[in-house]
Protein backbone atom coordinates (compact mmCIF):
# COMPACT_ATOMS: atom_id res chain seq x y z
CA UNK A 1 0.00 0.00 0.00
CA UNK A 2 1.16 2.99 -0.89
CA UNK A 3 0.00 6.87 0.78
CA UNK A 4 -0.14 9.97 -0.78
CA UNK A 5 -0.58 12.89 1.39
CA UNK A 6 -2.84 15.56 0.47
CA UNK A 7 -2.91 19.01 2.36
CA UNK A 8 -6.12 21.31 1.95
CA UNK A 9 -6.41 24.81 1.95
CA UNK A 10 -10.37 25.34 2.34
CA UNK A 11 -13.55 23.96 3.57
CA UNK A 12 -14.29 22.44 0.05
CA UNK A 13 -11.74 21.99 -2.29
CA UNK A 14 -10.87 19.57 -5.30
CA UNK A 15 -7.29 18.97 -5.53
CA UNK A 16 -5.57 17.43 -8.64
CA UNK A 17 -3.62 14.70 -7.59
CA UNK A 18 -3.44 12.95 -10.86
CA UNK A 19 0.39 13.17 -11.92
CA UNK A 20 0.96 11.76 -7.91
CA UNK A 21 -1.27 8.94 -8.93
CA UNK A 22 0.76 8.03 -12.25
CA UNK A 23 4.10 8.39 -10.40
CA UNK A 24 2.88 5.84 -8.15
CA UNK A 25 0.87 3.56 -10.64
CA UNK A 26 4.41 3.56 -12.00
CA UNK A 27 6.13 3.06 -9.21
CA UNK A 28 4.18 0.10 -8.42
CA UNK A 29 6.00 -1.89 -10.82
CA UNK A 30 2.47 -3.08 -11.94
CA UNK A 31 2.59 -3.85 -15.63
CA UNK A 32 -1.40 -4.89 -15.99
CA UNK A 33 -4.16 -4.40 -13.69
CA UNK A 34 -6.00 -1.59 -12.06
CA UNK A 35 -5.26 0.34 -9.20
CA UNK A 36 -7.11 1.24 -5.46
CA UNK A 37 -7.37 4.51 -4.73
CA UNK A 38 -8.75 4.86 -1.29
CA UNK A 39 -9.51 7.91 0.74
CA UNK A 40 -9.45 6.66 4.52
CA UNK A 41 -11.93 9.31 5.68
CA UNK A 42 -15.78 10.43 5.85
CA UNK A 43 -16.03 13.64 5.25
CA UNK A 44 -13.49 13.67 2.02
CA UNK A 45 -13.93 11.78 -0.94
CA UNK A 46 -12.45 10.77 -4.88
CA UNK A 47 -13.80 11.20 -7.96
CA UNK A 48 -12.69 11.07 -11.76
CA UNK A 49 -13.69 14.36 -13.83
CA UNK A 50 -12.37 16.85 -16.48
CA UNK A 51 -9.20 18.39 -15.57
CA UNK A 52 -8.36 20.72 -18.32
CA UNK A 53 -10.52 23.51 -17.89
CA UNK A 54 -10.05 24.46 -13.90
CA UNK A 55 -13.82 25.62 -13.78
CA UNK A 56 -15.40 22.17 -14.44
CA UNK A 57 -14.54 21.19 -11.10
CA UNK A 58 -15.24 24.25 -9.40
CA UNK A 59 -18.98 23.96 -10.85
CA UNK A 60 -19.23 20.47 -9.86
CA UNK A 61 -18.79 21.60 -6.43
CA UNK A 62 -20.64 24.26 -6.37
CA UNK A 63 -23.37 21.99 -7.72
CA UNK A 64 -22.47 19.55 -4.53
CA UNK A 65 -23.13 22.40 -2.75
CA UNK A 66 -26.15 23.43 -3.88
CA UNK A 67 -27.27 19.78 -3.21
CA UNK A 68 -26.54 19.74 0.47
CA UNK A 69 -26.27 22.50 1.91
CA UNK A 70 -24.28 23.74 5.42
CA UNK A 71 -27.33 23.57 7.36
CA UNK A 72 -30.69 21.55 7.63
CA UNK A 73 -32.61 22.26 11.18
CA UNK A 74 -32.99 18.78 11.54
CA UNK A 75 -29.27 17.57 11.84
CA UNK A 76 -28.42 15.55 14.70
CA UNK A 77 -24.79 15.34 14.66
CA UNK A 78 -23.39 18.18 16.83
CA UNK A 79 -20.09 18.62 14.34
CA UNK A 80 -21.70 21.07 12.25
CA UNK A 81 -20.58 18.86 8.98
CA UNK A 82 -23.21 16.24 8.15
CA UNK A 83 -23.62 18.07 4.58
CA UNK A 84 -19.64 17.46 4.28
CA UNK A 85 -20.67 13.21 5.10
CA UNK A 86 -23.18 13.28 3.03
CA UNK A 87 -21.28 14.95 -0.35
CA UNK A 88 -18.45 12.28 0.71
CA UNK A 89 -20.94 9.68 -0.01
CA UNK A 90 -22.38 11.44 -3.05
CA UNK A 91 -18.89 11.06 -4.71
CA UNK A 92 -17.86 8.03 -3.15
CA UNK A 93 -14.63 7.04 -1.84
CA UNK A 94 -12.39 5.08 -3.86
CA UNK A 95 -11.77 4.98 -7.46
CA UNK A 96 -10.84 1.96 -9.48
CA UNK A 97 -8.48 2.95 -12.42
CA UNK A 98 -6.84 0.45 -14.92
CA UNK A 99 -2.72 0.33 -15.52
CA UNK A 100 -1.92 -1.46 -19.13
CA UNK A 101 2.17 -1.57 -20.01
CA UNK A 102 2.68 -0.15 -16.56
CA UNK A 103 0.59 2.95 -17.41
CA UNK A 104 -2.13 4.96 -16.07
CA UNK A 105 -4.94 4.56 -18.58
CA UNK A 106 -7.11 7.58 -18.95
CA UNK A 107 -9.13 8.92 -20.42
CA UNK A 108 -8.27 12.44 -22.88
CA UNK A 109 -9.66 14.89 -20.41
CA UNK A 110 -10.15 12.77 -17.19
CA UNK A 111 -7.84 13.87 -14.10
CA UNK A 112 -8.19 12.63 -10.58
CA UNK A 113 -9.42 14.86 -7.73
CA UNK A 114 -9.20 14.63 -3.91
CA UNK A 115 -12.60 16.20 -2.68
CA UNK A 116 -12.10 18.07 0.24
CA UNK A 117 -15.33 19.07 1.88
CA UNK A 118 -14.45 19.52 5.64
CA UNK A 119 -11.09 21.19 5.52
CA UNK A 120 -8.54 22.88 5.51
CA UNK A 121 -6.66 19.38 6.99
CA UNK A 122 -3.80 17.29 6.16
CA UNK A 123 -5.47 14.12 4.45
CA UNK A 124 -4.34 10.70 2.40
CA UNK A 125 -5.02 8.68 -0.71
CA UNK A 126 -4.59 4.79 -0.14
CA UNK A 127 -2.82 3.34 -3.45
CA UNK A 128 -3.32 -0.55 -3.86
CA UNK A 129 -1.99 -2.24 -7.16
CA UNK A 130 -4.62 -5.10 -8.30
CA UNK A 131 -2.85 -7.26 -10.99
CA UNK A 132 -4.97 -8.89 -13.71
CA UNK B 1 -17.43 -15.50 -2.83
CA UNK B 2 -18.72 -14.70 0.70
CA UNK B 3 -22.68 -13.91 1.51
CA UNK B 4 -23.38 -11.81 4.34
CA UNK B 5 -27.28 -11.99 4.97
CA UNK B 6 -28.80 -8.72 6.11
CA UNK B 7 -32.74 -8.11 7.79
CA UNK B 8 -33.71 -4.70 7.19
CA UNK B 9 -36.34 -3.57 9.67
CA UNK B 10 -37.42 -0.07 8.30
CA UNK B 11 -38.31 1.46 4.33
CA UNK B 12 -35.23 3.58 5.37
CA UNK B 13 -32.44 2.02 6.65
CA UNK B 14 -28.60 2.32 7.81
CA UNK B 15 -27.29 -1.18 8.65
CA UNK B 16 -23.62 -1.19 9.98
CA UNK B 17 -22.08 -3.76 8.77
CA UNK B 18 -18.37 -3.28 9.57
CA UNK B 19 -17.59 -5.87 12.08
CA UNK B 20 -19.37 -8.77 9.59
CA UNK B 21 -17.07 -7.74 6.80
CA UNK B 22 -14.20 -7.45 8.88
CA UNK B 23 -14.73 -11.00 10.13
CA UNK B 24 -14.85 -12.47 6.22
CA UNK B 25 -12.13 -10.42 5.33
CA UNK B 26 -10.27 -12.12 8.19
CA UNK B 27 -11.87 -15.48 7.17
CA UNK B 28 -11.01 -15.20 3.24
CA UNK B 29 -7.61 -15.71 4.12
CA UNK B 30 -6.46 -13.10 1.74
CA UNK B 31 -3.15 -11.53 3.16
CA UNK B 32 -2.61 -8.39 0.66
CA UNK B 33 -4.90 -7.09 -1.47
CA UNK B 34 -8.41 -5.15 -1.58
CA UNK B 35 -12.23 -6.74 -1.21
CA UNK B 36 -14.95 -6.29 -3.17
CA UNK B 37 -18.25 -5.64 -1.36
CA UNK B 38 -21.00 -5.78 -3.76
CA UNK B 39 -25.16 -5.11 -3.12
CA UNK B 40 -26.93 -7.60 -6.02
CA UNK B 41 -30.02 -5.03 -5.37
CA UNK B 42 -31.61 -2.05 -6.95
CA UNK B 43 -33.36 -0.57 -4.42
CA UNK B 44 -30.50 -0.90 -2.00
CA UNK B 45 -26.91 0.41 -1.79
CA UNK B 46 -23.67 0.33 0.57
CA UNK B 47 -21.40 3.32 1.43
CA UNK B 48 -18.55 4.20 3.47
CA UNK B 49 -18.96 6.95 6.32
CA UNK B 50 -18.44 7.61 10.08
CA UNK B 51 -19.74 5.42 12.36
CA UNK B 52 -18.84 6.06 15.57
CA UNK B 53 -21.67 8.52 15.91
CA UNK B 54 -25.04 7.05 14.60
CA UNK B 55 -26.22 10.68 13.59
CA UNK B 56 -24.16 10.73 10.74
CA UNK B 57 -25.54 8.19 8.76
CA UNK B 58 -29.20 8.94 10.06
CA UNK B 59 -28.55 12.79 8.73
CA UNK B 60 -27.21 11.15 5.72
CA UNK B 61 -30.43 8.93 5.24
CA UNK B 62 -32.31 12.08 5.61
CA UNK B 63 -30.32 14.12 3.21
CA UNK B 64 -30.72 11.47 0.39
CA UNK B 65 -34.74 11.39 1.23
CA UNK B 66 -34.55 15.21 0.68
CA UNK B 67 -32.77 14.84 -2.15
CA UNK B 68 -34.92 12.24 -3.85
CA UNK B 69 -38.25 12.35 -2.30
CA UNK B 70 -40.80 9.61 -2.43
CA UNK B 71 -43.06 10.95 -4.98
CA UNK B 72 -42.84 12.60 -8.06
CA UNK B 73 -45.50 13.40 -10.41
CA UNK B 74 -43.54 12.53 -13.78
CA UNK B 75 -42.59 9.00 -12.48
CA UNK B 76 -43.71 5.80 -14.81
CA UNK B 77 -42.43 3.08 -12.41
CA UNK B 78 -45.59 1.68 -11.10
CA UNK B 79 -44.14 -0.06 -7.86
CA UNK B 80 -43.66 3.66 -6.30
CA UNK B 81 -40.34 2.76 -5.21
CA UNK B 82 -38.20 4.38 -8.30
CA UNK B 83 -36.80 7.12 -5.61
CA UNK B 84 -35.15 3.55 -3.62
CA UNK B 85 -33.85 3.15 -7.21
CA UNK B 86 -32.34 6.36 -7.54
CA UNK B 87 -30.84 6.35 -3.97
CA UNK B 88 -29.18 2.97 -4.62
CA UNK B 89 -27.17 4.34 -7.55
CA UNK B 90 -26.20 7.72 -6.03
CA UNK B 91 -24.64 5.65 -3.05
CA UNK B 92 -23.52 3.09 -5.54
CA UNK B 93 -23.89 -0.62 -5.14
CA UNK B 94 -20.29 -1.77 -4.79
CA UNK B 95 -17.46 -0.69 -2.28
CA UNK B 96 -13.90 -1.81 -2.87
CA UNK B 97 -12.01 -2.01 0.55
CA UNK B 98 -8.45 -3.06 1.16
CA UNK B 99 -6.69 -5.86 3.34
CA UNK B 100 -3.20 -5.52 4.73
CA UNK B 101 -1.50 -8.34 6.80
CA UNK B 102 -5.18 -10.08 6.79
CA UNK B 103 -6.67 -7.14 7.88
CA UNK B 104 -9.10 -4.89 6.65
CA UNK B 105 -8.13 -1.28 6.36
CA UNK B 106 -10.15 1.24 6.93
CA UNK B 107 -10.01 5.13 8.25
CA UNK B 108 -10.33 5.56 12.04
CA UNK B 109 -13.48 6.57 11.91
CA UNK B 110 -15.27 4.83 9.26
CA UNK B 111 -17.57 2.45 9.32
CA UNK B 112 -19.22 0.16 6.05
CA UNK B 113 -23.16 0.93 5.59
CA UNK B 114 -25.88 -1.59 4.12
CA UNK B 115 -28.01 1.20 2.81
CA UNK B 116 -32.11 0.13 2.80
CA UNK B 117 -34.17 2.58 1.13
CA UNK B 118 -37.44 -0.05 0.08
CA UNK B 119 -37.30 -2.83 3.26
CA UNK B 120 -38.07 -4.02 5.00
CA UNK B 121 -36.63 -7.13 3.76
CA UNK B 122 -34.13 -9.94 3.77
CA UNK B 123 -31.11 -8.78 1.91
CA UNK B 124 -27.32 -9.76 0.84
CA UNK B 125 -23.93 -8.62 0.57
CA UNK B 126 -21.55 -10.46 -1.82
CA UNK B 127 -17.81 -10.31 -0.92
CA UNK B 128 -15.14 -11.31 -3.29
CA UNK B 129 -11.34 -11.62 -2.21
CA UNK B 130 -8.92 -9.89 -4.89
CA UNK B 131 -5.18 -10.41 -4.36
CA UNK B 132 -2.42 -7.73 -4.59
CA UNK C 1 -8.09 -4.62 -21.48
CA UNK C 2 -11.40 -5.20 -23.82
CA UNK C 3 -13.63 -2.04 -25.28
CA UNK C 4 -17.54 -1.93 -25.49
CA UNK C 5 -18.07 0.78 -28.46
CA UNK C 6 -21.13 2.48 -26.86
CA UNK C 7 -23.08 4.54 -29.49
CA UNK C 8 -25.37 7.50 -28.04
CA UNK C 9 -28.59 8.85 -29.88
CA UNK C 10 -29.98 11.11 -27.45
CA UNK C 11 -28.17 14.21 -24.77
CA UNK C 12 -29.61 12.11 -21.87
CA UNK C 13 -29.71 8.13 -22.47
CA UNK C 14 -29.28 4.94 -20.25
CA UNK C 15 -28.07 2.14 -22.34
CA UNK C 16 -28.23 -1.20 -20.85
CA UNK C 17 -25.09 -2.84 -21.59
CA UNK C 18 -25.50 -6.14 -19.40
CA UNK C 19 -25.32 -8.75 -22.64
CA UNK C 20 -22.11 -7.02 -23.81
CA UNK C 21 -20.66 -7.11 -20.84
CA UNK C 22 -21.72 -10.49 -19.96
CA UNK C 23 -19.98 -12.10 -23.73
CA UNK C 24 -17.11 -10.34 -22.56
CA UNK C 25 -16.83 -11.63 -19.16
CA UNK C 26 -17.22 -15.02 -20.88
CA UNK C 27 -14.64 -13.81 -23.69
CA UNK C 28 -12.62 -12.72 -20.97
CA UNK C 29 -11.52 -16.12 -19.95
CA UNK C 30 -12.07 -15.69 -16.15
CA UNK C 31 -13.33 -18.44 -14.37
CA UNK C 32 -12.90 -16.48 -10.41
CA UNK C 33 -13.05 -12.91 -9.85
CA UNK C 34 -14.33 -9.69 -10.69
CA UNK C 35 -14.34 -7.09 -14.09
CA UNK C 36 -13.98 -3.65 -13.66
CA UNK C 37 -16.10 -1.53 -16.11
CA UNK C 38 -14.12 1.78 -17.05
CA UNK C 39 -15.71 4.74 -18.78
CA UNK C 40 -13.24 6.96 -20.05
CA UNK C 41 -15.00 10.22 -20.67
CA UNK C 42 -15.96 13.17 -18.11
CA UNK C 43 -19.78 13.23 -19.22
CA UNK C 44 -20.95 10.11 -18.93
CA UNK C 45 -21.03 7.52 -16.49
CA UNK C 46 -21.89 3.77 -15.28
CA UNK C 47 -24.58 2.52 -12.84
CA UNK C 48 -26.23 -0.88 -11.75
CA UNK C 49 -29.92 -0.79 -11.57
CA UNK C 50 -33.44 -2.54 -12.38
CA UNK C 51 -33.08 -3.37 -16.39
CA UNK C 52 -36.54 -5.35 -16.27
CA UNK C 53 -38.54 -2.40 -16.27
CA UNK C 54 -37.64 0.61 -18.70
CA UNK C 55 -39.36 3.06 -16.32
CA UNK C 56 -37.01 2.84 -14.05
CA UNK C 57 -33.80 3.74 -15.54
CA UNK C 58 -36.09 6.44 -17.22
CA UNK C 59 -37.26 7.79 -13.23
CA UNK C 60 -33.47 7.92 -12.28
CA UNK C 61 -32.72 9.83 -15.67
CA UNK C 62 -35.69 12.30 -14.49
CA UNK C 63 -34.30 12.24 -11.21
CA UNK C 64 -30.70 13.17 -11.78
CA UNK C 65 -31.94 15.92 -14.39
CA UNK C 66 -34.13 17.22 -11.44
CA UNK C 67 -31.11 17.10 -9.02
CA UNK C 68 -28.77 18.82 -11.42
CA UNK C 69 -30.40 20.97 -14.24
CA UNK C 70 -28.82 22.43 -17.09
CA UNK C 71 -28.23 25.82 -16.07
CA UNK C 72 -27.08 27.49 -13.16
CA UNK C 73 -26.23 31.13 -13.09
CA UNK C 74 -23.16 30.57 -11.24
CA UNK C 75 -21.81 28.32 -13.81
CA UNK C 76 -18.08 29.54 -15.10
CA UNK C 77 -17.48 26.32 -17.46
CA UNK C 78 -17.89 27.89 -20.77
CA UNK C 79 -19.30 24.70 -22.66
CA UNK C 80 -22.81 24.10 -21.32
CA UNK C 81 -22.33 21.01 -20.12
CA UNK C 82 -21.62 21.39 -16.71
CA UNK C 83 -24.32 19.51 -15.39
CA UNK C 84 -23.11 16.68 -17.34
CA UNK C 85 -19.91 16.58 -15.56
CA UNK C 86 -21.57 16.88 -12.24
CA UNK C 87 -23.95 13.61 -12.92
CA UNK C 88 -21.45 11.92 -14.09
CA UNK C 89 -19.76 12.25 -11.07
CA UNK C 90 -22.89 11.33 -8.91
CA UNK C 91 -23.30 7.82 -10.72
CA UNK C 92 -19.65 7.39 -11.22
CA UNK C 93 -17.01 6.71 -14.05
CA UNK C 94 -16.39 2.91 -13.07
CA UNK C 95 -18.26 -0.03 -11.61
CA UNK C 96 -16.90 -3.17 -10.23
CA UNK C 97 -18.84 -6.67 -10.88
CA UNK C 98 -18.79 -9.98 -9.81
CA UNK C 99 -17.35 -13.33 -11.63
CA UNK C 100 -17.92 -16.51 -10.81
CA UNK C 101 -17.56 -20.27 -12.88
CA UNK C 102 -16.19 -17.77 -15.59
CA UNK C 103 -19.97 -16.28 -15.58
CA UNK C 104 -21.15 -12.44 -14.53
CA UNK C 105 -22.94 -11.83 -11.00
CA UNK C 106 -25.76 -10.23 -11.30
CA UNK C 107 -28.27 -9.71 -9.25
CA UNK C 108 -31.85 -10.59 -10.29
CA UNK C 109 -32.96 -7.52 -11.49
CA UNK C 110 -29.64 -5.94 -11.96
CA UNK C 111 -28.54 -4.50 -15.48
CA UNK C 112 -25.24 -2.55 -15.96
CA UNK C 113 -26.45 0.79 -17.91
CA UNK C 114 -24.22 3.30 -19.76
CA UNK C 115 -25.37 6.61 -18.93
CA UNK C 116 -24.59 9.76 -21.30
CA UNK C 117 -25.16 12.89 -20.28
CA UNK C 118 -24.23 14.35 -23.19
CA UNK C 119 -25.14 12.73 -26.13
CA UNK C 120 -25.60 12.18 -28.95
CA UNK C 121 -21.78 10.61 -29.44
CA UNK C 122 -19.49 7.71 -30.10
CA UNK C 123 -18.57 6.32 -26.22
CA UNK C 124 -16.11 3.48 -25.12
CA UNK C 125 -16.27 1.01 -21.79
CA UNK C 126 -13.14 -0.21 -21.74
CA UNK C 127 -13.45 -3.98 -19.06
CA UNK C 128 -10.34 -5.52 -17.20
CA UNK C 129 -10.74 -8.79 -15.74
CA UNK C 130 -9.51 -8.58 -12.22
CA UNK C 131 -8.38 -12.86 -11.00
CA UNK C 132 -9.35 -13.56 -7.46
Amino acid sequence: METIAVRSEERDQFIDITDRVRRAAEAAGLTDGALLLYVPHTTAGITVNEGADPSVARDLQADLARLVPREQPDYRHREGNSSSHTRASLVGSNQVVMVEGGRLVLGTWQAIFFCEFDGPRQRKVYLKALPA
